[in-house]
């Protein structure tokens, strides 16, 4: 059986920047939780959509022809084959949905591209 | 494109309980906000995982072999063909995701059950 999975306890076990951790699955999608600072690289998933929701901070982004901007509590789906960039001033704690076959940076190889995401 | 979506904004759009609505959708899974209160009733889901996310209060999960307790900013996966039962002492606001086919008593017909869940 499952257990019990509180976000501050997770959030505590990493410090690493853009490189988001595996918390949970469910129905082919993972759970994952990222800290993030500063910009991220334009990319996007070709056919899966991402939720992002922000645990702590606030949280911007960038698509071509706009921008978002989510404080805590609020959420926000990226479309599949939506290019986007995510970018935050200061350090936000981010809740990340998306299929267990997505990549962080779709099909762009970037040195922040993390292949082998850890499950904490 | 996609808004915005915040939380506390959604579940101040309603105050009846075990009457999930639906905010959002993504790779086929739904995204609801619940308020609930008392005792649900016993139901499971036969291929559908459910996870519940505590926004506010506490939230408990009654299985046929234990019994688990969820804070604010905690969460749980109910593996697929689980029985469980879903209690609040007293109100609590959950986030709920699951494959948009699920229904939120299972195959249980109950005079709680909702065949049209709203979108709010």
């Amino acid at each position: 059986m499952n257990k019990v999975i509180k976000l501050e306890e997770k959030f505590s076990l990493f410090n690493d920047l853009w490189t988001p951790k595996i918390i949970d699955e469910f129905n082919g999608q993972q759970l994952k939780l990222a800290k993030v600072k500063g910009e991220f690289v334009w990319h996007d998933h070709a056919n899966e959509d991402e939720l992002f929701l922000v645990i702590k901070g606030k949280l911007s982004i960038e698509f071509r022809d706009k921008t978002i901007h989510l404080n805590e509590g609020e959420l926000f789906v990226v479309p599949k084959g939506i290019e986007h960039r995510p970018f935050a001033e200061d350090e936000c704690h981010v809740l990340l949905l998306e299929p267990s076959t997505t990549k962080h940076t779709g099909s762009v190889k970037h040195q922040l591209t993390v292949n082998d995401q850890d499950r904490i």
